[in-house]
C-alpha cells in the first residue's frame, strides 16, 4: 500500500475519529444560535406569562417522564451488565445513547419554548421575515442538537472501542438506548398532545362554540405544551433514533462483511489489508454524517439571507442547498477515499428518496386529494371520513415505491452495505431537515400566544401564515420520519441477520418465519389500538375537567376580566394520562422481540422484524397522511377559498370531525409506528449474539 | 404391499375419484331443498311485487356483470392456450373453474331471492321457527352449491388428468378461474351494495328523516338487491375460491414433495411405491372435502329438528354438529388410509382455528368492544369513529395469533403439506358454514320486505330478530372468510415456491425479496383506496338521483297513495357504478403478479405474495371488525338497551355516521382483501413454471 493508498484507506477512518469534534462544534454553534435569539424582545407581560406557563408545563412533563424512564433505563442497564454475552461496553453505550437522546430532546424543547414567544414578538415588532427567522432559529437548535449529539455519542464510542469490527457489537447499545427513550417520548408525547388538543376542541370548539386557542378555555395551555412535548421533543427523539440507528446499522453491516464483499466495495484492495479496508467501510457512515452536519450548518447559516424571500421558499431552499452541498462534498469524499465511488450512488438514492417522500407527502396533505375531502364534506361527516381514509390508503403507494427504488439502487451499487449507506444519506443533513420540522410547532405556539394575548389582526395574520406553513413542514417531516425509519429498520434488520452466531437467511418457506411475519404485521395494529384508545380515554378525562371548570368557575365561559381557568389541572391530566398510557405499548415493543427471539428462534424473529416493518410503514403512511389531509381540508374551508363554505357551515362541521379523528392518527398512532419498527430491530440486533 | 397396504394406499385415491359423484349428490340435495321451500306461501301481492323487483334487479346485475366477465375469461383463456408452457388442460380447467363459480353464485342468488319473501310470509303465517327454517334453507342451497360444485369440478379434472403428480399443474387453472370470477363478483357486488346502502341512507335517514327500508325511498330496492349480489353471490364466490384454492394448493404441495417427506407422511412406506403414496397424499384433500360435504348434509338435515330451539342456538348447533362429525369421520379415514394419523392433527388445527376466529369475530362485533363504541358516541361522532377504529385495530391480534397457532401445529404434524391440509380442514364443512352465512342477507331482505309491504309489528318483530341474528352470522362469516383466505393463500404460496422450475427459498436477506414484500404490503392499501373511493363516488351519484326524485316526483316524499319512485333508475346507477369501478382493482390484482414475476423474478414475486398476505389479512380484519362493531353499536342504541339513549338522540346520530363509514369497510374494501391475496397467489402459481 503506497502513500496514496494509505491516505485513501485512512480518510474515512480519520473523519470518523473527527466526528466527536464536529459534534462538539455543532453544539457550540447551536448554543450560539440560542444565545442570539434569546436577546430578542419578548413582547408584553401577558405574552411572557403565557410563554412561561407553557415552558413550565413542558418541563414538568419531561421531568415526570424522565423520572419513569430513568428507572426503565436503569433496569435495562443492569440486565445488560448481567448478561454474559453483552458486557459492560454495551451497557455504557446504552446509557450514553439514552442520555444523548434526552439531552437532544430537552435542549430542543427549551429552545422551542423560548423561541415561540419571541416569534410572536418579532411578528408584532419587525414583521414576517424576522418572525420566520426566529422560529427557524428555535428549530435549528433542535436540529443541530440531534445531529451533533448523535455524531458526538457514536463518535466517542467508536474512538473508545477502536473503530474496528469488534467495536460495533458494543455500539449497538447506543442505538438501543436512544430507541428506548424515543419510544416513550413519542408515545407519551403523542398521547399528551392529542389528549389536550382533542379534549379542548371537543368542549371549546364544538360545545361552547369558542375559537381555537381562546384564553377562556383552560385546556389551551396544555394543548400548547403538547406541541412542545410531542412535536418537538418526541419528534426529535424519533429522528435522533433514525439518525444514529442508520449509522450504527451500517457500521454493523460493514463489521460482518465477507472479504470478497469488502473487495467489491473498495479500490486498490489487497487481501492482506482486508481488515484495514473494513475499518474504512466502518468509518464511512460517520464520515458521511460529519459532512452532512457541516452541510447543514451552511444551510442554516443561509437563512440569514433567505429569510427575506417567501417563507415557504426560504425553508425549501435552505433544505435543498444543504442537500446539494452534502451530495457534492460526499462525492469528493468518495473520490479520495478507498471506498468505491459507486457507493456514492447509494448515498444519492437515499437522499433523493427522502426529498421525494417529502414532496409526495406535501401532495397528499395539501394538494388535490385535500380538495376531494372538501368535496366529500359537503355530504356530511360520514363521507368526509370515508374520503380521508381513502386518501390515506392511496398515499401509501407512491412513497413505498420510492423506498423500493432506493433499496434497489442502493443494493445494486453496494449490496446490504449500500442499503445502510442509503439510510445514512437520507439522514445526513438531519441538522437542517429537523430544523425545518421543529419550526412547525414553534410557529403553531407563536400563533396560540398571539391569540391568547389578544394581539391585533395584523400580527395574527403573520403568525397564521407561518403556522399554516408549519403544518405543511410538519407533514413533510412526518413523511420523512417514516421513510427514514423504513430504511433504518431495514439496515438494522440486515445487520441483525448477519450478527447472529450463524448468519441466517430468513426464508419465507419456513413456517416459523411466516408465523414471525404474521406476528410482526399484527404488532403495529395493536400499538395503533393501544394509542388510539389512550387518546380517546385521556381526551375524555380532559373533556370532563373542562366542562367542570366552565360550570363551576363563575365568569370563565363569559370571559369576565380577571377570571382564569385552572390550567394547571388540565396540564396534570394530560401528564398523568401520557405517563400511564405510554407504558403498555413501550413494554410490548421491547418484550415482543425477546419473546419471539428466545421462544421461536432467530429466523422467526427475523420474520417478525420484516412483518412489523412492512405493516408498520403502511399504517404509518396511511395514518399520517389521512390525518394531515383532514387537517388541511378543514383549514381550506376555514380559509374561505371554497365557494359557499365558511367556518360554521355544515361542511365545516363535518371537516372538524375529520380533523379530530385525524389528530391521534397523525400525531400519536402514526408516529408510534416508526419507533416500534426501529426499536424492535435494535433490540433484535443487541440480543442477536445470544440467539440460536 | 399386502392386501391391507393396497386398501390403505387406495382409500384416499378411491374417495378422490368418488368426489364428483358426491358433488352431483350434493347438487341433487340442494335442488330438493330448493323445490321444498318453493312450495311455501309467498304472502300478499305487494310482497310478491317487491320480491320480484329485487329478483329482477339482481338478475339484471349478474347478467351485466357476467357479460363483462365472459370477455375477460375468454381473453385469459386464449392467453393460456397460446402459452407454450401451460397448454389446453390448464385452459379447460380455467374455464371450468370460472363456470363453476358462476353457477354457484347464480344458483345461490336465485335461491336467496326466492327465499326472502317466503321467510317473511312464514314469519307472518307460521311464526319464528318456521321463518328461520325457510331462511336457512335458502342459505343451504348456496352452501351446498359451493361445496358440491367445488368437489364436482376439481374431482372431474382430477379424474380426467389421472390423479398423479403431473395432473396438478393443470388443475391450478381451475382455482384461477374461480378466483377471477370471485374478485370481480366480490368487488363489483361490494360496490353495488354499498353505493345503494350508503346513498339511500344519506338521503333517506339523514336528510329526509324517513326510516330504513321505507318504501318511499326509491333507493331501497337497490339496497336489497345489493344484499343479494354482494353478500350472497359475492360472498359465495369468495368462499368457493378459498374452498377449491385450499384443495388445489394441497394437491400441488403433495405433487412436489420430496420422497423423504412422503415417507414421513405415510405409513408402511416402501421407496419403490413412492409415487403410489404420493397419489394417496394428492387424493387426501379431495377425500376430506367429500367427508366434509356429507357431514354438512347431516348438519343441514338436523335443522329440521333444531329449528324449534332458540334461532341463534340452532344455527350454532348445526355448524358444530357438522364439524364434530367431520372431525370424527376424518379420524376414521386417517386410521384406514396410508396417510399418517398425525396429519389428522393438521385437520383439527384448521377446523378449530376456523371456529375460534368466528367466536373472536363475534366478540369484537357484538361483545364488550361494542359497548365501548356506544360510550364513545356520547361525546360525538369524532370519538365514535376513533373508538371504532381502535376496536378494529385491536381485533387484529387474537385471530392472527389463532392462525399462527394453526400454522405451527399443522406444520409440526405435516410440514407444508400439513398447512395445506389445515386450510382444507377449515373449509371442509363449508356446506353448512356457508348456509349459515347466506342466511344473513336472506333474513335482512325478509325484514326489508315486511317493512316495505307494511306488515304488522308482530311480523316485524320476528323478522327483526332474525335479521339481527343474521348480522352476527354475517360478521362471523366474514371472520371465517378472512381466516380461510389466509390459510389458503399460505398454502398457495407454499405450492408456488415449489412449483417454479427450481424451488426457491424466498429469503428476506435478498433485497429483491424485501422490495417484493413492500410492494405486496402496499397493494391491499391501494385496493382499499380504490374501493372506498368507488363507494364514495357511486353513493354520491345515488344521493343526487334520490334527491332529484324527491324533488321532481310530486307526493313521493309525502307517501301519497299510488305514487312510486323510479327504483329502476337507482338500480341502474348501482349497476353501472359497480361495473365501472370493479375494473381497476380487478386488473391490478391480475397484472401485479405478472409484472413483478416477469420483471423482478420468482423470489421477488414470492416476497410480494407474502407481503400482500400479511398486510391484506391485517387490513381485512381491521376493516371487517370495525365495520361490524360500528353497525352493532348503532343497533344497540336503537334497541333502547342503552340508558338515556334512543333513535334520534345525539349519540344515535354519531353512531349512524360510524355505521355509514363502516359500510364500505366491512362490505366492500375489507372483503376485497381476501380475494386479492388469493387471486395473486393463484396467478403466481399458474405462471410459476414459466419463471426463472
Amino acid at each position: 500500500m503506497g502513500f496514496l493508498g494509505t491516505v485513501q484507506t485512512g480518510i474515512a477512518y480519520i473523519l470518523a475519529f473527527l466526528a466527536p469534534i464536529a459534534g462538539i462544534g455543532g453544539l457550540f454553534y447551536a448554543n450560539k444560535i440560542f444565545r442570539d435569539f434569546m436577546t430578542r424582545p419578548t413582547g408584553t407581560d401577558r405574552m411572557r406569562d403565557i410563554a412561561l406557563e407553557i415552558e413550565k408545563g413542558a418541563k414538568a412533563f419531561l421531568k415526570a417522564e424522565y423520572t419513569y424512564l430513568a428507572a426503565f433505563v436503569l433496569i435495562v442497564f443492569l440486565l445488560i451488565l448481567s448478561s454474559s454475552s453483552l458486557g459492560w461496553q454495551t451497557g455504557i453505550s446504552f446509557l450514553l445513547g439514552a442520555l444523548c437522546s434526552v439531552a437532544a430532546g430537552v435542549s430542543g424543547m427549551i429552545a422551542a419554548t423560548r423561541a415561540n414567544v419571541r416569534t410572536t414578538a418579532s411578528a408584532s415588532e419587525n414583521g414576517s421575515a424576522d418572525a420566520l427567522f426566529v422560529a427557524f432559529s428555535g428549530g435549528a437548535v433542535m436540529g443541530l442538537a440531534v445531529a451533533s449529539l448523535g455524531l458526538l455519542g457514536v463518535g466517542i464510542l467508536n474512538y473508545m472501542f477502536g473503530g474496528d469490527a469488534a467495536t460495533v457489537k458494543h455500539i449497538t447499545g447506543f442505538a438501543m438506548g436512544a430507541s428506548s427513550i424515543a419510544l416513550f417520548a413519542r408515545v407519551g408525547g403523542g398521547i399528551y398532545t392529542k389528549a389536550a388538543d382533542v379534549g379542548s376542541d371537543l368542549v371549546g370548539k364544538v360545545e361552547a362554540s369558542i375559537p381555537e386557542d381562546d384564553p377562556r378555555n383552560p385546556g389551551v395551555i396544555a394543548d400548547n405544551v403538547g406541541d412542545n412535548v410531542g412535536d418537538v421533543a418526541g419528534m426529535g427523539a424519533d429522528i435522533f433514533e433514525s439518525y444514529v440507528g442508520g449509522i450504527i446499522a451500517t457500521m454493523a453491516i460493514a463489521a460482518t462483511l465477507p472479504i470478497e464483499k469488502i473487495a467489491e466495495l473498495t479500490n486498490n484492495f489487497t487481501p492482506d489489508g482486508a481488515e484495514t479496508y473494513r475499518m474504512a467501510l466502518i468509518g464511512t457512515p460517520l464520515a458521511l454524517s460529519l459532512i452532512g452536519l457541516i452541510s447543514s450548518l451552511i444551510g442554516i447559516k443561509a437563512m440569514d439571507k433567505l429569510k427575506e424571500a417567501d417563507p415557504s421558499d426560504a425553508l425549501r431552499k435552505a433544505t435543498i442547498y444543504a442537500a446539494a452541498i452534502f451530495l457534492g462534498a460526499s462525492l469528493i469524499f468518495f473520490l479520495f477515499s478507498s471506498v468505491a465511488v459507486s457507493v456514492w450512488m447509494a448515498v444519492v438514492s437515499g437522499c433523493v428518496a427522502g426529498v421525494l417522500i417529502g414532496l409526495l407527502t406535501e401532495h397528499y396533505t395539501s394538494g388535490k386529494p385535500v380538495t376531494r375531502i372538501v368535496e366529500a364534506s359537503k355530504t356530511g361527516s360520514a363521507t368526509n371520513i370515508i374520503g380521508g381514509l381513502a386518501v390515506g390508503f392511496e398515499s401509501v403507494a407512491a412513497p413505498l415505491l420510492g423506498i423500493c427504488a432506493a433499496i434497489l439502487i442502493a443494493n445494486y451499487f453496494g449490496g446490504l452495505y449500500g442499503i445502510g449507506i442509503a439510510s445514512v444519506g437520507m439522514l445526513a443533513t438531519v441538522g437542517v431537515t429537523m430544523s425545518v420540522d421543529a419550526y412547525g410547532p414553534i410557529a403553531d405556539n407563536a400563533g396560540g400566544i398571539s391569540e391568547m394575548s389578544g394581539l391585533g389582526p395584523d400580527v395574527r395574520k403573520i403568525t397564521d401564515e407561518l403556522d399554516s406553513l408549519g403544518n405543511t413542514t410538519a407533514a413533510i417531516g412526518k413523511g420523512f420520519a417514516i421513510g427514514s425509519a423504513a430504511l433504518t429498520a431495514l439496515a438494522l434488520f440486515s445487520a441483525f441477520t448477519q450478527a447472529v452466531p450463524e448468519p441466517i437467511s430468513v426464508s419465507l418457506t419456513e413456517p416459523l418465519v411466516v408465523v414471525g411475519l404474521l406476528i410482526g404485521a399484527m404488532l403495529p395494529a395493536v400499538i395503533a389500538a393501544f394509542t388510539m384508545t389512550s387518546v380517546g380515554r385521556a381526551a375524555g378525562d380532559m373533556v370532563s375537567e373542562i366542562r367542570r371548570q366552565f360550570k363551576e368557575i363563575p365568569g370563565l365561559l363569559e370571559g369576565k376580566e380577571g377570571v382564569k381557568g385552572d390550567t394547571e389541572r388540565c396540564i396534570e391530566i394530560s401528564t398523568k394520562a401520557a405517563l400511564r398510557e405510554m407504558i403498555a405499548p413501550g413494554v410490548l415493543a421491547v418484550v415482543a422481540p425477546l419473546i419471539v427471539g428466545f421462544g421461536l428462534g432467530a429466523e422467526a424473529l427475523g420474520g417478525m422484524l420484516a412483518g412489523a416493518l412492512v405493516s408498520g410503514v403502511v399504517l404509518a403512511l396511511f395514518m399520517a397522511n389521512s390525518g394531515g389531509a383532514w387537517d388541511n381540508a378543514k383549514k381550506m374551508i376555514e380559509s374561505g377559498d371554497v365557494e359557499g363554505e365558511s367556518k360554521g357551515s355544515e361542511s365545516h362541521k363535518a371537516a372538524v370531525i375529520g380533523d379530530t379523528v385525524g389528530d391521534p392518527f397523525k400525531d400519536t398512532s402514526g408516529p408510534s409506528m416508526n419507533i416500534l419498527v426501529k426499536l424492535m430491530s435494535i433490540v433484535a440486533l443487541v440480543i442477536a449474539p445470544m440467539l440460536v
